[in-house]
């Protein structure tokens, strides 16, 4: 049964996956097959979350780079603020999708348990608002350009924020997701003394 | 010990409080005394968040209120969101401050508790994250009027939507507070069965 799934170890140890079972957390199949399922669901969205703040980052960078004299991102302190969480998010996210596939690879955390399942929450919460804040401040500078002459005059700039900021919102709900998720495993270790709830 | 503490009845059912302790959920003096200070933390929570988004809310309102040509709130998109998202938010607050202390008083929950711990959690974090995009957005769109003339013309009007705005983020900070104390509960109720870990 345990070499069906060497990927979970549900141990709080970092014992080796071949090892027979002894320690008392041992958990049965179904429960091994939810918390797979749970792991792997939690990089699902640290995948998507850098995927979207990475292209969020990328394309308000690129903004109307061809026109030597268009506005650029650096010129507008809420797209600074879009830039700078966007790139924090992507390096978090990037940090994290290597956590979690650690720990479906090896069963057992990056840090110890207890860091680890505060340190996710905590920074997922920070920057879940952080990212919003920076995309709806984006957004009210986007609209007031809309209704002033630069976007009249440089459209593809104003494109391409916008697509920008549209990347950012979606990375903050992928990350609003991943919130969810490390806050149930905190609560399970609050509680229970382990990140498990099964 | 029961009369001793008459307001907090810990059990998940609305039997009175004077009832002697059969049920099994029964909780010692100790518990008893850690479940009232939650519950006045969360309720302490509410009025701050309750106050603060009703004087965010008075104060965009007001904002220039003694001049007919002045810019009004309604001029900008992104102040009619603060005062949107402040209003539903002092409302939102006003209703938990009355179930919380219907909770503290009768020991039992407003809705059924599974409702109850659901509803909450899911309205503090819907309206955290509310109040906060609204607030970065008009904090964008303040500093925009700054760089131009409205605020040289108007300095009133925009220093009354710059309290307005950091009232609003205070009011988010306690409403984040207690959304992580409602999300705890939910937590518990999941995994328990029961809203209270002690």
């Amino acid at each position: 049964m345990r070499s069906a799934h060497p990927q979970i170890d549900t141990r709080n140890g970092a014992e080796p996956p071949y090892q027979i079972p002894t320690h008392p957390n041992f958990q049965s199949t179904v429960s091994l097959r939810k918390l797979r399922r749970f792991n792997y669901l939690i990089l699902l969205f640290r995948i998507a979350a850098f995927s979207c703040s990475l292209a969020a980052f990328v394309f308000m960078l690129a903004a109307s780079r061809a026109h030597s004299n268009s506005p650029r991102w650096y010129h507008f302190d809420a797209f600074r603020l879009v830039v700078g969480a966007n790139a924090i998010v992507a390096v978090y996210s990037l940090f994290e999708m290597v956590a979690s596939v650690w720990e479906i690879s090896r069963g057992a955390t990056l840090f110890t348990e207890v860091l680890q399942v505060w340190f996710d929450f905590g920074h997922d919460q920070v920057f879940a608002y952080l990212l919003l804040s920076a995309d709806s401040a984006g957004t009210a500078l986007a609209r007031v350009l809309k209704g002033a002459d630069t976007c009249t005059a440089w459209s593809a700039f104003c494109v391409q924020a916008d697509i920008a900021i549209a990347f950012g919102f979606i990375g903050f709900l992928f990350l609003g997701f991943s919130s969810v998720l490390s806050g149930f495993r905190v609560a399970c270790f609050v509680i229970k003394g382990s990140r498990f709830h099964l």
